[in-house]
């Protein structure tokens, strides 16, 4: 279940109380185990688990495909008391079993972190796809139709408001998948999660635009699906800018309205 | 610096191109490490770093106080090639470093997570302060003029649109300390930081204010605080109001305009 419904009390500047419910976004953490090992536990709004975790493990760097991931399922001994299955087992391919599992999420146990390096490679991922040399070139008008067009889709943000988004468009601005979750990050994997399971990856001539802010995490996570363009509708920070510009992605930022800020990539905006 | 001016192309639906320079807020990792030990790498804005590192070891229960600390200090030989100082080391005091240091950040490297509990009880740490027989009332016309307050004190936000904010008040809706950051969880540590380092925790007769949605990773910070109120601009998640519910604390969403959702804690809310 995406959101609970909560018996809410109203109050208005005067003192006035009116009690109504109201429906909130459902947050649960999901733990991510490889090979009996916890990985990682997230705070996310159940549903699309396994494109969540596909995404996850190839947003982190530890499987380059789906045809990497053996079995995966939901453990039902470890279901918690409100019945949600909140822990999801992964067995990898001997191949990628092989390989050492360093994500980022293990970093803090590494002996030395940021030393010595410039902080933008010490905490990046490598992506297996460059985003330079792509099909991809868009006229404004459609980057423009986008935010528009992700809200229509996003019926469940009417109901709790509470919910980040992330979608993902092919070049002419047609919508190929939309998810939502209280953390915009998880979004992201579960839209990459569900194009990996597709076959779809890497994502070179698509489009993906986050509700919010463009962060560094997210910008990174588009790099690593391949796709040459992450659109925000709010700020970009300046790690962002610095990773797309490094990386040859077209990062836009403040999508809205009638305009939008180009931070970096501009030939991928079609000129008249 | 929270921020850095970046060149922009700036393009209109028809294609019409301006270029012009934006400040885009500063987002660099910050490597927390605990007797030369790495606990923690996070992605913030750079300032106010030794709270951000105090009030993240309280909030994860790490320590109870800043009496805790011995030495915090800035690595000079860890500076990344931006010149950024990325790495804060601290030294507990002996009592501290002796205790067995299990905060959630290492819940991915236990071995066994949420099997069998309640979800809820697995993330949780625990707070030293009940937030229950304080002595808070607020008045709702006092709750509902902290958002314009926050808004007003925060001119940084005007500059880079891009940036989180968590806003102190005493129990009159004054404003005590405001802090902004890439990542609502700083913006929410470094506040407490600096109230742990005033000495004013708990904060008993106090209210903190979040510019976006109230996440249970706020929710417990908030708790772990002493503080009995939380109020959000934007919608709470469910674990949000079950933790505050389950815990005595007010949580308040949709703080905007001329009304408020009471999802907890509705006796702090003072009737005519």
């Amino acid at each position: 279940m995406t959101s609970r419904r909560r018996r809410v009390m109203q109050v208005a500047s005067g003192g006035a109380v009116t009690w109504c419910s109201d429906d909130v976004s459902t947050e649960e953490p999901l733990e991510i185990r490889v090979g009996n090992v916890p990985l990682s536990v997230t705070m996310r709004t159940p549903g699309d688990d396994f494109d969540l975790v596909a995404g996850f493990l190839i947003t982190e760097g530890i499987i380059s495909g789906t045809n990497e991931i053996d079995v995966m399922r939901l453990c039902p001994e470890a279901a918690a008391e409100s019945g949600e299955l909140n822990v999801v087992e992964v067995t990898l391919s001997p191949a990628a079993a092989s390989r050492a599992i360093t994500p980022r999420a293990f970093f803090m146990t590494s002996s030395c972190g940021l030393c010595g390096k410039a902080s933008i490679d010490a905490v990046r991922t490598r992506s297996q796809w460059a985003a330079r040399d792509d099909p991809l070139r868009v006229a404004p008008a459609v980057l423009l139709g986008l935010p528009r067009t992700q809200r229509d889709a996003q019926r469940q943000f009417s109901r709790t408001g509470g919910l980040h988004a992330a979608a993902l468009f092919d070049s002419a601005g047609a919508l190929i998948c939309l998810r939502e979750d209280v953390g915009r990050h998880n979004a992201f994997d579960k839209v990459i999660g569900w194009a990996a399971t597709q076959g779809l990856l890497p994502l070179r001539s698509h489009m993906i635009l986050a509700s919010g802010r463009a962060s560094f995490e997210l910008t990174q996570k588009t790099l690593m699906a391949g796709i040459p363009l992450l659109a925000a509708v709010s700020a970009p920070s300046s790690l962002a800018v610095e990773l797309a510009a490094e990386s040859g992605m077209t990062l836009i930022g403040f999508l809205r309205g009638e305009q939008m800020n180009v931070y970096a990539g501009h030939e991928r905006i079609a000129r008249e």
